[in-house]
């Protein structure tokens, strides 16, 4: 049963909307150009198909030699070897180094049989024509990278579930994987409610508002990786709302309803939200400024997410447990560490203990390290987000934070 | 004159080469849906064509009052004040309280002419038919949002230079403003050169890697809002390289090349760098690790960077140099904040004093905070790089760090 008085501390929301999903549901997956896959999420772990590197390299320009070959050689006392020829850049070393015999070698070429270490060009010197003299004694594996170093033959290099960065498409092109499965995007259905809300090419008449969150939540959705699908602008009532949310069930992997700011409308989204189907309402009030009234369900396996309407909240709340489903839905492994900054605050901040609050800050740099400079605003005011930076947590512990309190602000 | 011996700190480098782009050219624009511009840099500053909020508000479900009205109301001594009327969500109030009345409205309704303050419904009560009584007393002001308190109409919302995110798309609604003019993503040219090096879905041949560096780069490049355009893989000759080269510069605003790793090659690239025009190889070394032999340069206004040829290097130096060119030419107003954390070391590391190292990490949690673990492999090697979460960077001043010093980590 949803219980709709308590209030419900953020994580403990969070978990209990996340346990409710479908356990080990396979996400729908497509082929893409490894070129093109940049921060999509890994449907498939990718096995090395061979090791990196794949032969065995030299990481200096120098001679290619057989270590115990130059053992006690020094200034004073060089080793001479005789020289066996010069490995071509990008072709095979095609010989094999003899007892006393040394080779030409460049950085990045490969190592001809035999050779175990490569001594620098700045350690030898010519003697004559065919030999050269070497003036440092070179240890075994020396200036040279092994066969697979980097990567066996057959390990996993990449899990299902990791998101591309830069490196990634970088060492599955080293592997000569060139198409990777990855996860699609789910498809985050967006429904604004409001009888004030007006769309935003048009003229916003007395009383009217313009639909602010149908888009904000789009670009957040898009940048955690979904795909939004705009249900539009939805009267405050049951009916046509009801409709769109399950047109929206059908089509979509989750759903974002924005409420009235009213108590009466979001009431009726909690109706329409209870009326999808099981389990429901899970959580029906969070225990965080902004966005108490936040609702969280789930039906028929679809996670819904009911949103303040003010513009800030929305944002604010949507970034606490869209982004996470969105993360949820797509298989991703979770991050180390997401983008969050130590700053410290620059003045006094009241604060309620029981709730966390979120309060949109401005960075500066100082002398001593960043500062976290709040903005100030109601919570009713979108260019108080465009202000800011970040956001600031203060834990639900917390009764006020003095001037000079190192502060953690998830950066935006 | 180019400096080819003296190793030029990274930072210094950068001002350099910043300091050779013609300044105060206006760069390429084009008008997009605000819908479609999420993370793309505004090419003019935004002008409020009308305030924000355009017409007083309510911030609660409430009676809008008369403040004066409610002066001295208690508990035991309520106000009483007659109903005027219910304000409809989403259109005019039409109508002006006078003297002794109240009009009930809810969260996000228009206020009635003369109304200046909304005392909540749980503040009230319903003496009889037609009139309330007020509990507590209201301050002018209180509950409500005045006309233009976010934004006043004529004020600049955004500057020219701003990158868009969820916020600004949302403010940019709230305006009415649905086409933005945003700064053209600036065409970067990747070259890569290296006899040794081919195309990521061909069999490499002993002595033979993939190219991983057209396509990490591209990757990078794309992610700091430039577009990127490879030019293939280039023999280590002079003439094809500068042929390549030539074209780059007439059709691309910036140049990235990545040179073979020997000596040679490194000189090659200087060679055709600095044929292409004035004023040329600006930084020929930097005291950097890993990224020493990186090039810094200027031909016709447009910025070249040659990086090393080892893809971990080549995306390291990338970093540090390619985006930032990106993001001048994208004119994008710098950030306060990059994504940087402050983690712990976890053990002793070694340092050469008088150069930058920048060390992959891998962040851990722990109970007390984020620990950065160094990714050992040796710079050629591209998993060192998948398997870690930022750069730990390591100041030119240190000759070594101790396990628990807190380091700065710039995270991918």
């Amino acid at each position: 049963m949803p219980e709709f008085l308590r209030l419900v501390p953020p994580s403990e929301a969070l978990d209990r909307l996340l346990a409710n999903l479908p356990a080990g549901q396979i996400p729908d997956q497509e082929i893409l150009p490894t070129s093109k896959a940049l921060d999509r999420v890994l449907a498939a772990s990718i096995i090395a198909p061979h090791p990196l590197p794949a032969f065995p390299r030299s990481t200096v320009d120098g001679y290619a030699v057989r270590a115990a070959d130059t053992f006690g050689a020094g200034a004073s006392l060089p080793a001479y070897l005789t020289l066996a020829g010069e490995i071509r850049m990008g072709a095979s070393a095609g010989l094999t180094l003899q007892p006393g015999q040394a080779a030409l070698v460049f950085t990045g070429g490969m190592l001809p049989e035999r050779a175990d270490a490569v001594v620098m060009l700045e350690d030898t010197q010519t003697a004559r024509e065919g030999e050269i003299e070497v003036l440092k004694a070179a240890a075994v594996g020396q200036n040279a990278l092994q066969v697979g170093e980097d990567v066996q033959a057959g390990e996993t290099v990449l899990e299902s579930g990791t998101r591309l960065r830069p490196q990634e498409i970088g060492g599955l092109m080293a592997l000569g994987v060139v198409e990777v499965p990855v996860v699609r995007r789910p498809r985050v259905a967006i429904l604004s409610t409001g009888d004030e809300v007006v769309a935003p090419e048009t003229e916003a008449g007395p009383g009217q508002v313009r639909d602010v969150n149908s888009y904000a939540l789009s670009a957040l959705v898009e940048r955690a990786g979904g795909l939004p699908v705009r249900y539009g602008i939805l009267p405050d009532r049951y009916e046509p709302l009801l409709e769109s949310a399950r047109r929206a069930l059908a089509e979509c992997q989750a759903i974002v309803i924005t409420a009235g700011s009213s108590v009466s409308t979001r009431d009726l989204t909690a109706q329409v939200i209870e009326a999808l189907g099981e389990p429901g309402v899970l959580v029906h009030g969070v225990a965080i400024k902004p966005g108490k009234p936040t609702i969280l369900a789930v039906a028929g396996g679809v996670p819904i997410v009911g949103l303040p309407g003010n513009p800030v909240s929305a944002l604010v709340v949507a970034g606490l447990f869209v982004v996470p489903v969105i993360h949820r839905l797509l298989g991703e492994r979770r991050a180390a560490a997401t983008s969050r900054v130590t700053a410290r605050l620059s003045v006094n901040i009241p604060s309620e203990a029981g709730r966390e609050d979120y309060l949109p800050v401005h960075l500066k740099n100082s002398p001593e390290g960043l500062v976290a400079e709040p903005v100030y605003g109601r919570s009713n005011l979108i260019f108080t987000l465009v202000r800011a930076d970040g956001l600031m947590r203060i834990p639900p512990e917390a009764t006020g934070l003095a001037a000079g309190t190192p502060v953690e602000v998830a950066l935006f």
